[in-house]
């Protein structure tokens, strides 16, 4: 609506700076040091909603970092969208692979460089500003609720417990969350789903003392070649997982399914090329959207031990430790695979190691069904603002509260991300395209718009 | 003699206060922002020797750390022992498992904790106190010449040179080093060899950039699981060595060694309580003698990639790295084996992966017969002050310039070390008991005696 692109327009500059100035505060969740930061932010995002009009908004308290949530109900009989997003980010580590401060934006050909550009500052913020532009010009068509939280990155390990003691707050018909990507700006999709997760962390200790690899090395385990041995025996020769029991529940897709995933838009030569690298790795007998999409994963995410300076030390390592993730998907349960994973790294061990392995966190796989009113609210809203009906893609990243947000709330959930692949989601130099940001307020409205007219 | 007991008698504290000044100095020689404490370290080094009486010591340049030469000739025409040790010492980490400064020596229940106090610097020293007991005494019967270098524990890369080049300068009749370990006290011990070493790093790198563990995990290679792969396949389930041609060259031990190794005492659970592990871990079908001294072997001294920090971070790493170390037996060649680790890395390297592999360092094992002159003086002094003839054992370590001083010098070496096995060489907590340190002051003189006279 012209209305809404001539305000847009009038204030991009402010949507922009405002945006940065979020992306200024260091709000990683899994650090303890930065427990201020995480409060900093809260109150920031408290003070932008109001600011864009919201009746109300409010830092509650959790048991972990607290959730930000505000309104703007123009009348109760109006259907009522539920936005969430989250505030936290990923710690910036590497720190010495980043161009720039990690937490001092930069700008560069079009795009905005910093921790949480993308995932999910970047992203929720259009939300605020798509309110901001509805309230200004008087359009508003639905109650906006809005749920950030400040612990995505941690599992949301405490939402849970706050959306069941907050049910009326939340209320709502429809949920809709910005936190994914699109193919590309010619190629719009929607995310139908995300996958699932388990977090584990794994260390292996051999002898209570490292130990001079000339005196003892060949008659005591090294605790780095037994958790090699273990992350090893993870794959088979078709990188197909060997933990028992893996794939028990995953729900075969179709032929149908398949083949939809497969006319997305991909060009293997491009998405090798802007990788650097020569071949792709993955489940023999499936393609890289399927292998991304419906196929459940094992990564290492982490994994140190032993002398890791400068030179050479000839030490015989007294502990390894690996952070290990699985993404699932539908009906794996996050709880029943941490267990399988649990229990495959410690049955493995032979009796030279002890091995401690715990959970860090995880999260259901979530699907949404395309023929919802929602769903069909953000694809004519995309096709609307992109000119092109937007393909339905799997997701392969995870967002934990979505089966919890679906089962409390009793609503479904509606994934509209204006993100991209690339733009290095959890890794140094985390960018996010200054038009797909301004696309992003551009179209969200009209969300709302479809949604109260579906 | 009695005149050498009552002169360290006398002397006996400041013998320890010296050897803990040296121990104050942080001389680790793979880093090199210790360049400045290596050179402090050979002054003083240089400087003890002539306060203990050498004629001449020098601080001699090599293209690396600095070698420290000193000599006492009493008479060209008598023998001349040449001692070889190192002031340099491993780095400290890791630093949170010290109880104390690694560079701050403390005396606890009769032992010297610092790094360095066994080695080498607690060890060489002892000869340092050797020569001024001989020289305050008059009664030296042998020349003797020292050779400290600042290198051993980077692989002594520029030692080689430095001996060629000064072949004269080091002429002798036998050296002599004190840089491994004996049983116990009460069974006392000499090396007849060392391991040899090759040690690499390899860096596996997958992706130009950390990924979103979601995004691409699944589709593009894991650096960790492709390196994890690759160090499992190092050793088969009976712990034998499976990479191409690594046994070629082992001359297999006769039964009579064998038998001999395995006469030594040995309580395999006061082993493994010192170690605080259930089991062992080693080549089947060897005793732990044989595995540390007879058979070659491969261990991971350090692994890294990833996120490494608190909590846990969803990211698909686009590096890892590891160093692996191998020790060597006759005849296998450092340069040989090192080649086919080198080969063995980047062989195996599936094509979704780049691998950089590089040599850090390496050295020759080492044998020397138990019926040289040398030998048997060190014997009859260790009979001497122990009250025990000391039992032939091969040493699990390696001292990476042992084959070229014979080469180089046409002369033997002997190894007279005074640690225990449970010194925590290269390991937090590295200590040397204060009984062996003035055991071993007092043990030397004798060998130069029975040299003299054999």
């Amino acid at each position: 609506m012209k209305v809404w692109k001539d305000y847009q327009e009038k204030n991009k500059d402010r949507f922009l700076a405002e945006m940065l100035d979020l992306l200024r505060i260091p709000s990683v969740s899994a650090k303890s040091e930065h427990k201020a930061d995480m409060l900093k932010c809260a109150e920031a995002v408290k003070k932008n909603m109001l600011a864009a009009g919201a009746d109300k908004a409010e830092v509650m308290p959790t048991n972990g970092h607290p959730v930000v949530y505000g309104e703007k109900i123009i009348d109760p009989s109006k259907p009522t969208v539920l936005v969430y997003g989250h505030y936290d980010v990923q710690p910036p580590e590497p720190l010495e692979l980043w161009h720039s401060g990690p937490f001092d934006p930069v700008i560069k050909d079009g795009k905005v460089y910093a921790r949480g550009s993308a995932d999910d500052k970047g992203q929720f913020y259009m939300h605020i500003k798509a309110l901001e532009t509805l309230v200004k010009t008087n359009t508003m068509t639905t109650n906006i609720k809005f749920l950030i939280e400040g612990e995505e990155e941690v599992g949301s390990p405490n939402l849970g417990k706050f959306v069941a003691a907050n049910k009326s707050l939340l209320k709502a018909d429809v949920i809709l969350i910005s936190d994914s990507s699109m193919l590309s700006m010619e190629n719009p999709s929607l995310d139908t789903g995300v996958r699932g997760l388990s977090y584990i962390e794994v260390e292996v200790t051999a002898a209570n003392r490292d130990l001079h690899s000339g005196t003892y090395g060949g008659a005591v385990a090294n605790p780095i070649t037994i958790l090699a041995k273990m992350i090893a025996g993870c794959h088979d020769e078709n990188n197909h997982i060997t933990i028992p029991g893996f794939y028990d529940d995953v729900v075969t897709a179709s032929a149908e399914e398949r083949a939809l995933i497969n006319k997305a838009p991909y060009n293997e030569k491009e998405y090798k090329d802007d990788l650097g690298v020569k071949e792709l790795w993955g489940e023999k007998g499936y393609t890289t959207y399927e292998r991304t999409g419906i196929r459940p994963t094992i990564e290492i995410n982490g994994i140190w031990g032993g002398y890791q300076g400068e030179g050479a030390k000839t030490v015989l390592p007294s502990k390894a430790t690996a952070k290990i993730s699985a993404r699932l998907v539908p009906n794996q349960s996050s709880h029943k695979m941490t267990e399988k994973l649990l229990a495959y790294f410690k049955s493995i061990a032979p009796s030279s190691v002890t091995v401690k392995a715990f959970e860090h966190h995880g999260g259901e796989p979530y699907m949404t069904p395309i023929d919802s009113k929602g769903y069909k609210a953000a694809s004519k809203a995309v096709e609307t603002t992109f000119g092109k009906a937007p393909i339905p893609v799997r997701g392969g990243g995870s967002i934990p509260i979505c089966s919890i947000l679906e089962k409390e709330l009793g609503i479904k959930i509606i994934f509209m991300g204006f993100g991209l692949d690339n733009d290095n989601l959890h890794s140094p130099n985390e960018k996010y395209n200054i038009e797909n940001y301004y696309k992003g307020i551009e179209t969200i409205p009209y969300f709302h718009k479809f949604f109260a007219e579906g």
